[in-house]
């Protein structure tokens, strides 16, 4: 939320930013910044005269939100959003701002684990990709405005359907995410008296960087994604089970033949993207 | 082993480095470089006149390498090594060099996913810790010397039993290895069309960096540390099958408990660490 603010301002791509949220010190420190120009605890206020209407919240609230400022947007209003769920997020927000603004789903691929007005960067969608996700029900003026202006902050548009946009984030952010989640609480469980934090090198810490995501966000995606994310750790378990018998069995071979065509895939993606 | 090689020589620590390995190329560019003096591909002609041998090859090649140097080991040579795995490789050189030369295990936390002199970088060790693993036969000068060496290029060194050593890395390094090569090829496993590199951001990348290192050298450290991988592997096990769980019956309140205390322990590891 914040990062796209401020790199809507510093490019003037907006006039005027209304801050809606819960936290009154964050709000403020947003004003002291410059980020937004005002702020307000309710949404149905918040959003009383705007052209856009972006929603960077818990993906769960997107729902109780379009309806509570359902009745306040004005006729030609856009709604838009960072979530990281589509699927079924936008198809309930289709049917609930229906007849009211028109709704484009947007995920930036952009951020990372902190939250806040002081956590914010308008670099961060400088080359980044953003999906959209139309649907049959998407007004035309509206995905263009909305591809325009994520275009216009830095990303690399790509439009998608939003299950297939699910299922892509299940396998490559939802499963990450999960996977080092259970990565910091098995280590803690292993502790006992080890001091372990004191011995973890950069491995640990790059493995688990996204293990300080933000609980409330996180519960949202998992629920709201629930079968492609559950089948991907499915799959993962699979995968990270096989390992751990060869382990056990000693099998040398196999396990060296499977770390080469692992270690070759991750640096072919190295290749591509550096890091 | 060039990284060490480099820190030393800028330290001006030794007189003279002879490389010894198999890859011509590497050996080459690590003289022109400057990292190495001379090169040579036969361990025996390596370890002549040698006062500090340094065993930097994927730790299963210790065993037969020591078989090979020892005889040609001059009588007051200390041998160590920058393995990972430390138990019973470390009683297995004991018993092979014993009445030959003097050994200390030591595990410097270091260095990347990358191999080769060109991602050597004499600048890792600074202010790393390196464990160093002595047992009752360890020689009092030689443990001083290597532990005086260590900290010499920048180390903060620490004294551990072999196992408990073991133990310590399976949870912090074993482990997070294991998982990050099992959701590249989970990742992989799913990609069927969906050309899912594309929208991988950096939460799998850095999720999956360590997933790039080197099949021979973790094949040796899994297999030579089986028992305390393996139960860390289970524990893990665990972990994600209690979150994916959470996911599948859709409980929202025990998840998002869950995810608050993960978040809670891994935030406070940046706060110790930074990152």
């Amino acid at each position: 939320g914040g990062s796209l603010a401020r790199a809507m301002k510093d490019r003037g791509l907006v006039d005027e930013v209304v801050g809606v949220g819960r936290g009154e010190a964050n709000l403020k420190r947003a004003v002291e910044m410059g980020v937004i120009d005002e702020f307000t605890h309710d949404p149905a206020e918040g959003v009383r005269g705007a052209t856009l209407v972006v929603l960077a919240t818990p993906v769960g609230t997107f729902e109780p939100i379009a309806r509570e400022i359902r009745p306040h947007l004005q006729a030609e209003a856009i709604v838009t959003d960072v979530g990281s769920v589509k699927g079924g997020v936008v198809h309930a927000l289709e049917d609930l701002l229906e007849g009211s603004a028109a709704f484009v789903g947007s995920h930036p691929i952009a951020g990372g684990e902190k939250s806040g007005v002081e956590a914010s960067d308008p670099s961060i969608f400088d080359g980044a990709r953003c999906v959209l996700t139309p649907t049959p029900r998407t007004r035309g003026f509206a995905i263009d405005r909305v591809e325009a202006l994520w275009q216009a902050v830095g990303c690399r548009t790509v439009r998608l359907d939003p299950d297939v946009h699910d299922k892509i984030f299940a396998a490559v952010s939802h499963l990450p995410h999960a996977v080092a989640f259970a990565l910091v609480a098995a280590v803690e469980r292993m502790d006992g008296g080890l001091d372990l934090r004191n011995f973890s090198g950069g491995g640990y810490r790059d493995a688990t960087r996204i293990g300080a995501s933000p609980a409330d966000v996180w519960r949202d995606i998992f629920l709201l994604n629930r079968e492609h994310t559950a089948a991907a750790l499915r799959v993962f378990e699979e995968e990270i089970a096989a390992i751990r018998r060869e382990i056990e069995e000693g099998r040398g071979e196999d396990l060296e033949a499977r770390l080469l065509r692992i270690c070759r895939i991750r640096r072919a993606l190295s290749q591509i993207q550096g890091g």
